[in-house]
């Protein structure tokens, strides 16, 4: 038997993946105590079965962690054979390295909790660094939502698309979305200030006049980088931009931000639930299951 | 060489402690990413130095608990040879058994990633119930904040005053306070709906007429408890009521509510850092520590 547990950050993925997987779905139930502790119950017995836990770490992200820990725990307590973490996007990925000295390796932590609490293996995805990746002991599968967000893009049927990677970085991901797109790719340059954080977009010619350019990105979080991205393709004569990537953390005013800029419309996945999820990464998080299990 | 670390959630008691223990106080540096995760820093050598990580865990609970384990890894990291944590106030404590079936044993969990990211013992003030206790596999010293709220009511100089407890359960935890006080003391019954969480005080004689009662309890959450308390004692003729309390969560409305059942004051203690705070608790943990050490 198996069965996917949605957690209450992930119950529309939960359910497309239990679809997927012809798999049971069970919902966990969900409650905040007065005080703001989650309170979770999964009232079914997991004896033998193999459990697919499904929770992304949006915004709270350490209360989402925390009922991740508390669900991991729980299956295996309820006797579940084996116990698969599906965290479609995962907190403090972005915190990989030691930047400065006396910092943590945040990611590093979370990955030491995670296989505390007893996981067989972990999905992600779209994995922020690789460097993310060889913090885990366990297994980790990492699949990519830009295949999928390219055959979307596809069907919008652009006349003349350009694919624009905010920085080098991003670049080597994206190119899959202009493969499918049959778009031309290219990609800015960014720096970021290590004691700040802050970024700053440099000006490098891109071909992109007369043509609807893509930004594409793994995460936008305040939006900033999608900005500054926006203003430079408007200045190079973009005919509109549309702004698309795998985790649409969109916090705070980032949407106001984009739309300010320039940006016609967010395409977001369902790695964060809200309402930019415009492509779902459920085919290719059942797809890596299937080989997986 | 000792050291105290001060985490983001409890900066007065680490510098009282500090001072009590003659230890070094170093400050975390700490900030939010625009997205909510916890950013930390220490930057300090702390090679065979033995390290006293404080950081309480008031609402919101999921990040100071995961601050607390991205500190205790990190100071393991940077070269500690002993970790402390002083957790004076621990999240979930109050999920200390399965009430229903397939709920986790949360506190389990939480005392598992404790002692998963490198802690060498842990101490706990005023802990829920002894079942919180041996939910850890490592050293856990438990103090409690009684006797000191006891030397604080009696500086008071009431003239009448009685303890009471607002249920069985506090009973024998408070009975310090009232022998610090030369006062009576008693309890009211309390009874929990398992599956709501609501809770009834029934009715109960108790020999407060004219008396200035406080009652004296654990943890002050949403009030509802103590409120209930309050209605009953001054129907039974007390003079006036205090509330005092280890842990003064105080969540929402909770100072309001007491106000309005005519509670005269609050008095909680530094396990969490707010205006309820007017006992410290630094001498019973300094004490404990310097026991340990």
């Amino acid at each position: 038997m198996m069965l996917v547990v949605a957690g209450p950050a992930s119950p529309m993925l939960s359910e497309r993946i239990s679809e997927l997987l012809e798999a049971d779905l069970v919902n966990v139930e969900w409650k905040l105590f007065p005080d703001g502790e989650s309170y979770i119950r999964l009232p079914r017995d997991l004896k033998g079965e193999r459990v697919i836990v499904v929770q992304s770490n949006p915004p709270p992200q350490d209360k989402r962690l925390m009922e991740l820990f508390l669900m991991l725990n729980l299956v295996r307590d309820l006797g579940a054979s084996e116990v698969f973490a599906v965290v479609p996007y995962l907190a403090y990925m972005r915190q990989d390295k030691r930047f400065r000295s006396g910092e943590p390796v945040s990611i590093g932590v979370v990955a030491k909790l995670l296989e505390c609490v007893g996981v067989d293996a972990v999905v992600l995805v779209d994995a922020h660094s690789k460097a993310v990746l060889e913090h885990f002991d366990v297994d980790v599968i990492e699949v990519s939502a830009m295949p999928l967000i390219g055959d979307f893009l596809a069907k919008m049927k652009l006349s003349n698309p350009f694919v624009l990677a905010p920085d080098f970085k991003a670049y080597s991901m994206i190119k899959v979305v202009a493969q499918r797109l049959g778009a031309p790719c290219d990609y800015l340059m960014k720096v970021r200030d290590k004691v700040t954080g802050e970024v700053e977009t440099i000006f490098k010619e891109v071909d992109v006049k007369g043509r609807e350019v893509i930004i594409v990105d793994d995460i936008i979080s305040t939006g900033g980088t999608i900005a500054n991205a926006t203003k430079i393709s408007l200045d190079l004569g973009a005919k509109c931009v549309y702004a698309s990537c795998t985790h649409a953390l969109m916090v705070g005013n980032a949407f106001n931000k984009l739309k300010r800029a320039g940006v016609r419309e967010v395409i977001g996945t369902d790695t964060i639930e809200n309402k930019f999820s415009k492509v779902s990464v459920a085919p290719a998080i059942a797809h890596a299951l299937k080989r997986a299990l």
